[in-house]
């Protein structure tokens, strides 16, 4: 049994190619016995966001913070924020975008172990 | 894609043995297509709370609003609130209680889809 702060988990810059501005922490994951899958958190500082791309795996997310856009694969941006659920299908392109000036936009995003 | 609010999520009771006062909402799930694991979320009304109890299945949690209780293997209680994220592993016996006399106690509980 863990249970854990946002303000106690280390923050990590999200270098991968397509992300700007975003940071990820891992408050519950392998390194804590989750078997099955892990809760990252994204936070998308304003004028952010994530790669916009595709993987095997599927999102499930929840947005604990800000305003921000789902985009789809037709590239329509959807609006999303505090409070609200989100689900990527595996290979479902997608991205996420902080749309507020002055406010961070952070959502948890769950994904299989093998992805953390 | 699919991005929902809990008030488009129709909520149930919990009529599971040793629950008291608690509603149970899928957000994200089979039905939606999830693969591998869904969010519910649970809300615990003043007074009430989950079973004392173990599974197979592990939760990962996250306290989307009020004060709460998670009880442990020895039967005691952390104080668990808004913004916390707790790890219950397989076969840990375990218990969420509100804390609260005026306000629910909500939580997203993620858990492999075979167990939604």
């Amino acid at each position: 049994m863990k249970a854990v702060t946002l303000d106690q988990v280390p923050s990590v810059p999200m270098t991968m190619e397509g992300a700007a501005n975003v940071s990820k922490q891992v408050p519950l994951g392998k390194e804590d016995g989750a078997p099955n899958f892990s809760f990252r958190v994204f936070t998308i500082a304003p004028g952010g966001h994530t790669p916009y791309h595709a993987h095997a795996s599927e999102h499930l997310n929840y947005v604990i913070a800000g305003q921000g856009a789902l985009v789809n694969e037709a590239g329509e941006q959807r609006p999303i924020k505090a409070g609200d659920f989100a689900l990527v299908l595996p290979n479902e392109k997608h991205q996420y975008r902080n749309a507020s000036a002055i406010e961070d936009f952070k959502m948890i995003c769950a994904v299989p172990g093998a992805y953390e």
